[in-house]
């Protein structure tokens, strides 16, 4: 059977001051429906796919509670599986495989990060319902491979190799966060495409990469599926707790994508964006005729080309100024110019330093 | 009897989002003691050197109460006088000479906006004092000129003349806001000092003035002084609501100082600033290694030259921007240019267009 995880384990510290440790980054509603977080409208858009009851969410375990209020009600609360630890992304899917493969030993996974945006709905599912299906017909891992849209320098990218039937082709090679120049030599050559961290593959899979790449985690894994095959989920949970905090932190992309051979990829062009950083919010939000993008009450006289976001209830107004982002969020406020909004996490661990926590 | 008369009518546009309708300037603590607010600093000073009770405050009816809870104890509630309509300073001081006179037939007016702020309190007292025996021994009208220490476009200018005996100076003639040269040859000249808006003479001189120059003024004046005299003053008030509203709204400086022959100046040099705009924070508060001052919990990185205010529980965070005024305060939040400081009464008229209320 096919199986939504969706991954929501991310801090986003570069969307400081929205995204708190209390409220990460996929608890946030930016750009979708009003109100809906990042996490909800990743789940709302897997149910029809895979059915409610097999999408999962993995998660820290403190934001369990508030993932699980989040996912449409046909998700089963079961089906938010808390970390003890964050391990990156790597042993996030790891775990679900494991609980899985427990359950259905053919289960295939699509993985499917939460903290996304995605516009054109109905050609993501349809990409997502080919992904899978090209990973079930030839037993492979198959990522999405996006359409790029600029030069971004932020985001892993992904050669393309030979066509293969069905539409999709052989990864070359991944290339992550490539510089300026590269990237606008992708762009322009039409052989490379955003790796956006969705993979489709088999449970089973999962744990056999896992155990040729990191034995620690696999052998960590290992404890955790005996623990549930003897002694059901809060057996599990015991030994997750006790082995997750030596499981290294690696991700899935750098551990085991860029090291295994024969990676297929499907393009997608769905108006993706990871919404990684303030600047990305012109990836989901329009601009106004002087070119600032805001949600919520925001003036602006003389002003062009800002990113500004506050609550309701609050008020921004910006005179005379060009191209910053200014965010109000609950008890604090950022400034920054844009070409700056990449170094927001700088900010948050200066406030982490100086123990402000009231603010993170 | 000397009476101090503490104009708090101002409403502070260009200090919001701080300065509120129902929060003008002269209640804000804004770099004086911690908490206090100017008008509340204001009466403080002037106590020691009038008494108390001979301490008044006319402002807008709407402020009476939130006035009476700022001033000193020792100033009765009766002092603190309330205008039915807000008519600039000519109007303000007349109402006060009218009451004053009524009293005190001999009663000497030294006038003192609220919203000013003075760093050398003992400096500013013993001015004050000379003014006031100035005023005195000459019949005259005693402005005290304040020692420039920058050509300052924002503020009225004076001209010396020659000296009288005393230390003090006829004056020429009053500039208001001269143009950047112009203000850059009075500061380099020596013979030009800055009108600070405190002025000193008798209650019967005030109603002489206006009955001269603005004759609308004082026959409304007449009105409330015929109807304190016959009914006290309840009728005194009723009077005022009556008239008020045809009253002309000029200042006192435009309508009377700078046509009256023998003006006398005593020159003052106690730190003075009238906080006129949120870069005039700096006359007020030391500036950090990186140029920026601060009021509130403001964190900043890669960031110099701003000024940054928020409430307490607030946190601002600056982030590679330079020489921005950034301020947070309740519901809104401000960004501009310091040089644009003086143009925030424009974001005031844009929320007043569109009905913001909340944030006005």
């Amino acid at each position: 059977m096919r199986h939504a995880v969706v991954l929501a384990g991310g801090g986003g510290t570069r969307l400081w001051p929205a995204s708190r440790r209390a409220r990460p980054k996929q608890l946030l509603a930016l750009g979708g429906r009003a109100g809906e977080s990042l996490l909800a409208a990743t789940t709302r858009r897997l149910c029809p796919l895979v059915g409610g009851e097999r999408v999962w969410v993995v998660t820290a375990a403190a934001q369990v509670p508030a993932a699980r209020s989040a996912v449409l009600p046909d998700v089963p609360t079961r089906n938010v599986i808390g970390e003890p630890a964050a391990r990156n992304t790597a042993a996030a899917i790891g775990l679900a495989a494991v609980v899985l493969f427990h359950q259905d030993p053919d289960a295939v996974l699509g993985v499917i990060p939460a903290d996304q945006h995605v516009a054109d709905e109905a050609a993501f599912r349809d990409t997502v319902a080919r992904a899978f299906a090209l990973a079930e017909a030839r037993s492979a891992i198959v990522t999405i491979g996006l359409k790029p849209t600029r030069p971004e320098t932020g985001y892993g990218w992904l050669e393309l190799g030979e066509d293969i039937e069905g539409g999709g082709h052989r990864v070359r090679r991944f290339v992550e966060k490539p510089d300026r120049a590269a990237a606008e030599a992708y762009l322009a050559g039409g052989r490379h495409l955003w790796n956006g961290g969705m993979f489709f593959l088999r449970a089973a899979r999962v744990l056999d990469e896992l155990e040729r790449h990191i034995p620690a985690t696999h052998a960590a894994l290992a404890e955790i599926a005996e623990a549930l095959r003897a002694g059901g989920p809060a057996a599990a949970g015991q030994a997750a707790s006790r082995v997750y905090p030596a499981v290294p932190s690696v991700s899935i992309d750098y551990a085991v994508m860029e090291k295994t051979e024969e990676i297929l990829t499907l393009p997608g062009d769905f108006g993706w964006s990871d919404i990684g950083s303030w600047t990305a919010l012109a990836d989901v939000r329009p601009a106004d005729a002087a070119g600032n993008v805001t949600q919520g009450l925001v003036v602006a006289h003389d002003a062009r080309g800002n990113v500004a976001v506050c609550d309701e209830g609050t008020l921004v107004a910006l005179l005379g100024v060009d191209d910053l982002v200014v965010v109000q969020a609950g008890n604090s406020v950022l400034v920054c110019p844009k070409d700056r909004a990449q170094d927001v996490r700088d900010i948050v661990r200066l406030l982490e330093q100086r123990k402000l926590d009231p603010h993170l």
